[in-house]
């Protein structure tokens, strides 16, 4: 291509039209003049600018027939090859010739921020805009990020179990993490696992790392609870308490104090304050996600266990909660010794006792998030964890139990230790402690209906689906059902408001899966729980596999770790026949996903494949939910041959 | 009926031809001169005797015609009614009339006998004889038993996890067990739960009782191998170590010394020494065995996992050996501190030094079984459990520790820590550590290998099954048959001796069911392990469940305990699918069921029903399988109009 633009003016020189880190349209480029072909691209020296700039000559000035040529060819690239390019061109004695076209390399901000001006302006459509971006680089938009091309010093590497990236001051104790906030000081709580006991020092540190522990374990839940990011199971880390230091590999020391950074998206803690950059969810983001709102034939809503998570699910547009899990509403400030009594209560009636304080700080939590969701349904999972774990387990924090239950010493230890279970992943809990300890399930559920009460008096009406976690056996919810509707029954006759709720089962145990029709026949859904479901088709515990999954998947025994990536051969497979043989149990009954899993764009398709009403995932991958269905949707129409 | 026997005598009696106790034939009963009707049965004085007797005048001697007569009219009962009847009679001047005959009530021993004499007598077929009895009886034949008719001073009941009865005087150490035991005092070991430290004691206790466990802990596994009765789980009870008692509920303290009678069979645990009946396997047993035998479409083998029980399983007549769980081998005398010593091995080299320790004793346990065994086939477990389950916990047994591996204490400490699970039965086991710890399994194959090179020199054939435990993935398998078969080449071109082996897969996860037609290419035969399978399909740890289960029982929420009645709606599903599948991926697959439930006859219809080729059990269940099996066969006969 040749462009008669003048006479004399020889050299050449390259162009693009946006930053390719931000996306933003600006010209960007240098010309270099009595150059020949590609001199420009490899050398700077002598370059001069292509827009007027007060640092020195550019082509605008010195030939703007040339330059406006140039742009004309720009705009004449970018509508036919449907692209931001980059242009290589030459002047000669003032002809403009294209040498050559290259696709802008650019980060992910500019990938969504391009692809939505390119619909925009009518040049691709806003199908193919919402193809264009891969789902799995907008979480980097969403949290604060190590800055790619800075160098890094990395210190070791764990699971990262919370994104975003933060720096601070090691502290090793949750009182030193409170500390250092009251200080103003930012601080990464370093533990060997994290414990209810932390919870509030993890509120106050930047950043969580331990040493044990999976995708599920203490730290990694409340870390993304919290929206911190946490790094978890980093084994080769050591605590020397005696030096209030942490030992890394290679006999690197960092005491108390140190700098480091800890970046929860890809699990790497590096060596001191390294460089960081900003979320960036902007107005491209924005459009690009309603454009995917248009195409997408599957529900999105978001996992979120406290108001300010439903603030965040509201933010990103989730349709609702999809699960919001309550258990964690008890590790907070003193609720924990109110379960602590709980747990120490001689019977029924002192239990009942203890629960009744609870109960309007469950029904506030409830209220509130019903307020936030207003009117969006909202999933609430009944308490799931075992007891044990809101005990504590070193002999300090036992003394100050002994003292909070008004108990002796010995008598704590002995229930701590008649609690401990040899597999709690397999223990009691779940719907098990819900039938076996009635009373804690009547507690949630009236506090659920009186909250549904309150919303109801402000106008707004909520229909709460409530939902019984570990399920494996058909009369454990008909039992539960009939509790539960006494006590919606009792908060109806006592208000005098009429309210609707729904109850439906979370299936996470083989088991339930392959009794789905039974089990259905009182659930008016059935939400999978990939976590535990994947746990238990494996025979496989997530907090433990650390040891031998990475060279599982080193080795390709395993393709991938299927804590992360949907195992659709083995856990799929067991889903398709829960949803299958659920439908035939009830033909109405709603299907979802909730988990981990559920808002990866392989567990996604498979959802929409089986006709599954919804997915549900943590607030900030609900973008990527929401891109990758909509990329389902697309692609299946195309393969119909759309 | 009315029989003229002569004149003169009148009164009223009651006669049957067999001990109630133990079957044998003699006569039984009473007769009552002067009376009328049934006195003789509510009254028994001034009863005479039927037979002539030292010790008072009895019918045969008064009334020697009528007596005869008698006889006569108890054996055409007899033979008309098919069974042995109690007869009740009057003699109305020396007339005999037969008023009512009904059952003798009988013993499960004297069941056994009076079926065989019956199918003797030409009076039912042999196949009747075989239904007749009932299978769950058995066990009690094969074990010491409490006396039933003996008052029962019951402490506790706990989870008969090893059946029999024993008494002996409390011991509170593994070392105290051994005191006893070399003092020639029969003892009851009492621990919180045992560890493999505690194997010497268990060898020297006549019985064994823990607070914690179900019955696949540690000391229900081991008692069932040592053949000693064990009750677990016996959670009321409680050790006062500074006492040096045990306190029982109601606050009953028993203290070192005192006597108990631990019931394995029924979980009671009993004040004092019961009077016990001794075990009681005659030759009627042996004899209904064999017809069974004819009948029976299924193979029975039994779980042995050393020479003595490959005995036990011989002497039952089971068909081979169907799950031979090798671990258990490495926690016996020294072997636990080579055992140690691997698990503090530097790199592979050292493991494998210590490991060419362990070889040479691996080899003769092999070599023992398969000559006991005398060709009938073995299948081989290669090593499953966690490998912290070799290490101790308390700080006593730790410092020992140190001193076996020459560490110090605080690595030690700190390598028990690294090996801690969180959920040990999902955690790193079985053909997970095969495959990351490699030189355990070639260890394993070398010695089942050179076995069988020893074997073939004896002129004894064996064709070795190697079975793979907890796989999940096709891939694990596939990595494994490569080493194995490479061990086995190298074993081949050393000594010059052709041999063949079999390599199979456990199928206790649920993936192993789903992906059984992609196992089954490498698999030779599938073995279900109905325990894990349970735990897995319900996510129930067996070890747990003790605090839940009973009341979930006893509620209805669970028809029966699923670890003792087989789930056949969730994990008979999973089996089902995965029979079907295992045999779509290889036609002549092996299929059988191994694991608790093996020997009972709810599963081994289901097997039968199935198709399967065996199932395997504990040895002294084989009896109850073979005549499980027979009766299914010929039930399943019958209903095809047979």
């Amino acid at each position: 291509m040749a462009l008669g633009v003048g006479r004399g003016e020889s050299g050449s020189g390259v162009i693009q039209f946006i930053d390719a880190t931000t996306g933003e349209r600006r010209i960007i480029g240098r010309y270099l003049g009595q150059s020949q072909g590609r001199e420009a691209l490899s050398s700077t020296r002598g370059a001069s600018y292509l827009t007027r700039d007060p640092r020195g000559p550019s082509l605008e000035e010195a030939c703007p027939e040339a330059f406006a040529r140039l742009l004309e060819a720009g705009d004449r690239i970018r509508t036919r090859l449907r692209e931001e390019m980059q242009i290589e061109f030459t002047l000669e004695n003032g002809q403009l010739r294209i040498l050559d076209a290259i696709r802008v390399p650019r980060s992910a901000r500019a990938a969504v921020r391009v692809a939505v001006a390119l619909a925009e302006d009518g040049i691709i459509g806003r199908d193919e805009a919402v193809m264009r971006v891969d789902p799995a680089a907008l979480p980097q938009l969403l949290h604060r990020q190590v800055d790619p091309d800075a160098p890094r010093d990395r210190l070791v590497t764990g699971i990262g179990a919370s994104p975003g990236a933060a720096s601070g001051r090691i502290v090793l104790t949750a009182e030193d993490a409170e500390a250092a906030a009251a200080r103003g000081e930012a601080c990464i709580l370093v533990r060997r696992e994290t414990t209810p006991e932390d919870i509030r020092g993890m509120h106050a540190a930047a950043a969580v790392l331990t040493i044990r522990g999976g995708m599920t374990s203490h730290a990694a839940v409340i870390g993304r609870g919290l929206g911190i990011p946490c790094v978890v199971g980093a084994a080769e880390l050591e605590i020397d308490r005696r030096r209030r230091a942490v030992i890394a590999p290679g006999g690197r020391i960092l005491h108390e104090g140190d700098l480091v950074t800890v970046d929860g998206t890809t699990g790497d803690v590096l060596m001191g304050a390294a460089p960081t950059l900003p979320a960036t969810p902007d107005d491209s983001f924005r459009r690009l996600l309603e454009w995917a709102d248009t195409f997408r034939d599957i529900g999105v809503r978001a996992n979120a266990d406290t108001p300010q998570d439903a603030r965040l699910a509201r933010d990103f547009a989730a349709e609702g909660i999809g699960l919001c899990r309550t258990e964690h509403m008890f590790f907070e400030g003193g609720r924990i010794n109110l379960m602590r009594e709980m747990i120490f209560a001689e019977d029924a009636g002192e239990r009942r006792a203890v629960l009744d304080r609870l109960l309007p700080l469950q029904r506030a939590d409830f209220a509130a998030i019903f307020r936030i969701m207003a009117g969006r349904p909202v999933c609430i999972r009944l308490f799931d964890p075992p007891l044990h774990e809101f005990l504590p387990s070193d002999r300090a924090a036992l003394r100050d139990l002994a003292e909070v239950v008004s108990r002796p010493l010995s008598e704590v230890e002995a229930r701590v230790d008649q609690l401990r279970e040899y597999n709690p992943m397999l223990g009691l809990r779940g719907v098990r402690l819900g039938i076996t300890v009635p009373e804690i399930y009547e507690m949630q559920a009236q506090a659920i209906f009186e909250a549904t009460v309150e919303a109801a008096q402000d106008g707004e009406a909520v229909v709460p689906e409530v939902m019984l976690p570990l399920v494996s056996a058909r009369r454990e919810v008909e039992m539960l059902k009939t509790r539960i509707d006494a006590v919606a029954s009792a908060v109806r006759s006592r208000t005098g408001v009429p309210f609707a709720y729904r109850l439906g089962v979370m299936v996470e145990t083989p088991r339930a899966a392959l009794r789905a029709a039974e089990i259905a026949q009182n659930a008016a859904f059935l939400s999978f729980g990939t976590n535990d479901l994947t746990q238990l088709t494996y025979g496989l515990s997530r907090d433990d596999a650390g040891r031998f999954l990475p060279a599982y998947v080193a080795q390709g025994i395993f393709p991938e770790d299927p804590f992360h990536a949907i195992d659709l051969e083995g856990v799929g497979e067991l889903i398709r026949i829960g949803a299958e043989r659920g439908r035939r149990g009830r033909a109405d009954v709603v299907l979802s996903l909730c988990g981990e899993h559920a808002g990866t764009p392989r567990a996604i398709e498979f959802c929409r494949r089986e006709g599954f009403d919804y997915v549900s995932c943590s607030p900030y991958r609900v973008p990527v939910a929401r891109l990758s269905a909509a990329q389902a949707a697309l692609r299946s129409r195309s393969a119909r041959g759309g």
